[in-house]
């Protein structure tokens, strides 16, 4: 019976990939003098739903669509958690 | 002695909001024959490093960073992880 869950997505520049987004905002929060902030980075979480035969199998699909849509492989990580939130009864 | 923590800033849009981007990624997942995925939501993840004298202190001062500048508090809703790492010796 197929498994519902809900995923909470983290994409993030890697390290070594300079955010420009990140030093835009450290340098607009020290004009606010906020000046006790730094390594700023910025990235994108996605939630989602999706449902699968097992955590396994949803896991493998969740790294492909992070793969092949959510995540560029070459800046960027990403990583995921999943939560089973429901068995889904009758579902296709 | 003032101590550094790391930030995980969550910022989502409020869900009685329509999020484009979204149902952009759900039907290009669809496009290729994702059909077991739906209710994406698009959102920002911000890490930074914040000095505070006391958890307390970071907390208000990350609660106006967001309000001020990293979430539209019209629009969308913001949450953060605090984690300390160090107590910083002779900091500003």
């Amino acid at each position: 019976m197929p498994i519902k869950y809900q995923a909470k997505i983290f994409v993030t520049l890697r390290p070594s990939v300079l955010d420009p987004a990140g030093v835009a905002v450290q340098s607009g929060l020290k004009q606010m003098e906020y000046n006790n902030v730094e390594q700023v980075r910025i990235g994108k979480y996605i939630e989602l739903m999706i449902t699968a035969d097992s955590e396994n199998s949803a896991r493998q699909d969740l790294d492909k669509i992070c793969d092949q849509m959510l995540a560029n492989p070459v800046i960027e990580n990403y990583r995921f958690d999943l939560t089973e939130v429901e068995s889904v009864i009758g579902a296709v």
